[in-house]
This record gives C-alpha cells, structure tokens and sequence, in this order.
C-alpha cells in the first residue's frame, strides 16, 4: 500500500492568488518537499472535502459566476472594484487552499517512523495538494482501510457540531437552535443531539429538507421559507426551552428572528417590564452563507447576545484535554455520527472547471465535493 | 424642615395608561399611602430627574409630536396600529413613571426612626409622585441640604457610567468607546476616565458637543457627522487600545462601524486570516435613541461579540460589596464628578403639557428636566 517516495519530492498543489491587477487567480503550481525530520510526517493526500470555509479563502468572496479558464489550464475572475479594498492584505500572496484533509503516511522523521503506512486524518490548510508535509501532532488516526469519503471530512465538521453543543452546555444553556440545519455539520448535530438527549431545533429552508433531518429522527424542524415560520420556530423553542442558537446564515434577519421566538416563548414567565424577560438569549455566527448585513430588530428585550464563533479560537480556549476528548468521540463515531457524504468528486485539475466551481459554490445539499489530489 | 403628615396620606402622582382603545394615556391619579412600618419610609419627593429611560416607559416609544391635552388636564396619544402588538402586555396597566428621585424623609416604620428628617436618593420607580413609600435598602443617604438639583441624578446616571467602567475591567479590556457622549451619562464618564486613567473615545454627533467634552478635559472626541469619521475613530481607538464600546444610539450602522475601527486598529498586529484579527471586540447597547434595527455589516472579522446590556442586572451580576463600593464612590463624588445639569424643571401637572414633552422627548443637549413634584 505504501509508496516509495524520493525527496526532495516534487509535489502538485492548488493555489489561490490576488493580482494587483484586480484578480484572483487559481491555480496548479509545483513546489518542492523536502524530507521530514523529527514527528513531521509526509502524507499523499487521498481526500480533501470542500467545506463552506474552503470555498471562502479559495473565492474570496468572489462570485462563482465570474471565473474563467485561463490558457494555463488555471481559473481566473476579476474583483469588483467595490471589493478590491478588503483583499488588500491578500494582493501578491499565494495561499493554499484545503483546511483538512486525509491520506496515507508515506515517510515521516526519525520520531514518528512507526506511524509510516497509517492512515490519518490532517487539519491545517493547504489540503489540496498531492503530498503534505504536517506534523504528527495535527493528525488524527484513522482505521487502516479507511475510505477518502470516510476519512476526509473528519474534522473540521465533527469537531464544529461536537464543539457546538460543548459552548451551548458552558455557556450554560439546555437546547438550541441551529440553521442551514440540512448541512453536513447539521446532519451530525442532529445525530450527536439525539444520541445525547439534547433539545435541537432546526431551521432550513425548504421541505425537501424537513423530510430530510425527520428521516435522521430530528424532532423539531422549521422551514423558514412557511409562512408560519416565526409561530412554528416560538412553540419548538417553547418545548426544548432552546435559549443559544448557532447561525450558518450570518446574513439578513434570520438571526432577530431566532431572537425574538425566544424572547416570545418566554414571554409571562417573569413579571412584566418594559426591557424584556430576563431570559438570557444568546445567538453565534459561525458562517455566512448569506453574505448580506446581519439585521437585528431589537424586539426582544435586553437580555441578549451575538457574537461571532470560530472552531480554533473555541478549542484553544477548552484546552488540550478537552480538545482530544471532543477527537476521542470522533473516532468512535466517525463510521455513524460523523459520516460525511459527498455530492461529487474531483482531482485537483479537475476542479479547475468553471461549471464544477459553480455547482460547489451553491452549496445546496448534495453539491459537496470531496477532492481527491492524486486520482 | 420635616412637614408632619398624617396616615393615610392622599397622595398625586403621574401614571401611565395603555387602553384597549389603542391609546396611551398620561394623568395624575390621588393614591393613598398607608403608615409606614419596619424598615420603610415615607419620602416627599422633592426631585427626579427625567432620563432617557423614563422617557421610555412614559411615552412607551410612541412619537412625543402624538400627545395631545385631555378635558381633565392629561395628556392622551392614539398608539399606531403597526405598533400596538407590542404593547400587549401593558394593556389595562396603569403604571407609575420615574425610576429615582431624591427628598427628605417624613415618616418612618419603627426600624428606621432615625432617618426621618434626612434626604435620600432612592431607586425603583414610581418616582414622579409628591410622597413615595420606599424600603431604607432603596435609598442612599445624601447631605442634609442637598439641592434637588444636586440630588435628583445620585442614581442610574453616576451608577451606570461606574458601571460601564466596572463592566470593560470585568471583561479583560482597558480602554472603552462610548456614543451619545455629550450626554449627561457621558460626561460622567469623561470625569471617571481622566481621574482613573482610562482611555475613552468619545462619539458625539455634532461640532458643539466636541467641545463641550474638550472642554471637560476628554481627549478623544469623533464627531459621527464628520466625513472622515471613521479615519479618525480608527486612529482614537489605535491610540487608546479600546475594543468594547458602550452603545446609547442603538440603531444604525454605528455599532458596526466602530466593530470595523476597531478591527482596522489591529490589523497587521497578527498574520493574515480571513477570518479577521484574532483581537476580541465587544459592543453593548444600552440605549436605543435611534428606534431603527441595529445593522452589522461584518467586516471586522469573527472575533466579535455584542449584546444588550442594563444596569440592575450588572448589580445583581456584581452582588452588594462591588456595588456599595461604587454607591460610596457616588456620595462622595456628587457635588463634582456626578454633578447633573438640567435644563428644565416642572411640577407632575406642569409636565403634562405637549410642548414640554416634546422639548423632554428631543434629547438634546440642555432638554433635559427635573421634576419638582411638590414645588
């Protein structure tokens, strides 16, 4: 199963670059590995899915619609020059794009010679590449046989939806509620939820989706495009007593929405005043699918909170210990809870197709690509 | 100077009505006040300010421009039928108005003999009244010859700017942001800041009030009708270090400009993440001057929080030695750095006149009144 690999090694990744001409570029470039040493491990990459956050550094922001093929086989779009302004600290930088990945170990330094021939799981950028030089601290195992479907997503959506209802319980909250409910990320949560007694209420968009997360055994799903969306949302809070939300959406009114269900599902329940319950609602934005301004209507009362969320801040600040029993579960559960599932799949030169970017780009359920640099 | 009274005692004060005709009714209503007992004390309400809150719970967000005078010599506004939803729970409640006030003791249960005769300030509404019943544990001794001018403001103005203070050092910061801060709150709070050494930008929205504050001595003023606003809130906040800002506008985009100036002060001080710096920034509201949504436009990356934010519940979050440290601050600094300044004073029937509630309901700088109940 294992290569023979020579160094330096001669290795294909996929770049992301802003001109100061007014364009991203993306493309393949070689770059050289040399060999590893102490616990650095070099890794063929066998699989590296496209998470929401992929998409966000490898596009910038910039619209699926405006790439174009180049003659050099790369993909190149021209920024609006009303959005050229927050590129600046990226204009003449190349990034590598792929926060995690999974593949086989094909050499490692002189401390990490018995993980050779393992498969591990990698978190740490710059995944869509042939081989990636990682230290064996930012891997995870995997069971030897592991799929690239299997392996690749295992762990920046595992550890979101574990970590979601880790802050939800430190935060001091019971249940919540979570959006873009129909995600990959929301799938796990609603599995992680049900296996751990936790009041969720979903919020998605369209029917298609409720049947979806219904057939998972999720109890409570909202369809935001009802029109009895805010009733429906204010009796399954009432029921969970959901008091925390997460919000993929980050965009629009959804999240004043959210806010005021909650203050209406505890409404009476504490004496009248003209600031609102003092129930503490708190909502996070983890994402932002809906690149629009967040719109708050301040008709809940002053007891709340918003706030942004991010995976690597949330487990620096639980800690070593913490962070590897969040992994542990992982492992377990990663044939089950956290089984990932991939629309579509592509090399590293294929994705390098306007139409395919596209199609990952509307990030609708069953569009996720798994990349797979070496097929 | 102590009247002596008799139990019980006819007393006027000002109340608040919403009807199910959808109107909101201001009057005097006489209400009998029985003995007092235990530690209570009967108080003749001799000042209390008219804050931006009271204004609220009197007027209930309905425009100032509606009321109009009744044949009984009240004042009466029809509520417009987009808005009445919210005011469901106060339907059929008639409610007292004013949170402080200051007088001189005239009566007392047998537990609290001993400060009849003294002047208080006192907290918990209800104050817009000739005589008010209050628990000694409300109340917070004054010098015996302090003016209502003087004493009316010893409460919610200098304990929330303590507060503000108490609350950036509670939460890990050492230099704060506040708006509408040609305010009598704000100018509080420049006083606080010089003599603590606490750096403070203040936001104002006019020429005349950045030098009433350059006057007081604050460094910092950003005038929010300056075209180069932002370029000048980014180097205030560079300078002083502030990332939590306190917010009395509480609509508009304002909040997420100064989350924005704050994140340009620190970029480049970490590596490059699209995700923003990883410098945390807060902003609370507590105010709402402009009734519009709150809009955040996102571009000062993902470590940000914001909230609503009150003074009782800081308190009770703080328990009663951190806030008897701060009362004590207030007493012995009222005459100097709590000082109040009123343009205005009516009686409770003076008040009830539309011109006047519409000079009280602007807000600007010097409409402030001080009701004089008994005068």
């Amino acid at each position: 199963m294992t290569e023979k690999v020579e160094f330096p090694l001669a290795n294909c990744e996929l770049r992301s670059f802003v001109g100061e001409d007014a364009r991203l570029y993306l493309s393949l470039e070689v770059v050289e590995i040399g060999s590893p040493v102490g616990d650095e491990l070099v890794v063929r990459v066998e699989g590296a899915p496209m998470n929401p956050s992929d998409l966000g550094s490898m596009l910038g922001g910039v619209s699926a619609d405006a790439f174009r093929l180049t003659d050099n086989g790369g993909l190149v779009a021209d920024i609006p020059e009303a959005d050229f302004g927050r590129f600046s600290e990226r204009v003449g930088q190349s990034i590598g794009v792929g926060l995690e990945g999974m593949g086989t170990v094909v050499a490692a330094g002189e401390l990490a010679q018995h993980l050779v021939g393992n498969v591990v799981a990698m978190v740490g950028g710059g995944m869509y590449t042939q081989y990636r030089k990682i230290n064996a601290g930012d891997c995870l195992a995997l069971p030897n046989g592991t799929s690239p479907e299997d392996g690749a997503g295992a762990f920046v959506n595992p550890m979101t939806s574990l970590s979601l209802v880790e802050t939800m319980r430190r935060d001091g909250h019971t249940a919540l509620v979570h959006t873009a409910a129909a995600s990959n990320l929301g799938q796990m949560l609603v599995k992680i939820c049900k296996s751990d007694g936790v009041g969720l209420v979903n919020v998605v968009r369209s029917e298609a989706q409720v049947t979806l997360l219904k057939g998972l055994g999720a109890k409570y799903v909202c369809n935001s495009s009802s029109p009895t969306f805010d009733d429906e949302l204010v009796a399954a809070i009432g029921e969970t007593g959901a008091t925390i939300a997460f919000d993929a959406v980050g965009g629009g009114d959804l999240a004043s929405r959210i806010l005021a269900a909650m203050e209406r599902a505890n409404t009476g329940k504490t004496p009248y005043s003209r600031y609102g319950s003092n129930v503490y609602k708190q909502v996070y934005f983890y994402g932002g699918l809906d690149t629009s301004p967040i719109v708050l209507r301040k008709n809940y009362g002053m007891a709340w909170g918003a706030g942004g969320w991010l995976l690597f801040p949330f487990l620096e600040k639980i800690g070593n210990e913490a962070t590897a029993a969040l992994k542990a579960r992982v492992e377990r559960e990663i044939y089950t809870t956290f089984a990932s599932e991939f629309g579509h799949s592509a090399t590293i030169r294929e994705i390098l197709c306007p139409e395919k970017i596209r199609v990952a780009a509307a990030r609708s359920t069953g569009s996720k690509f798994l990349i797979k640099p070496n097929l």
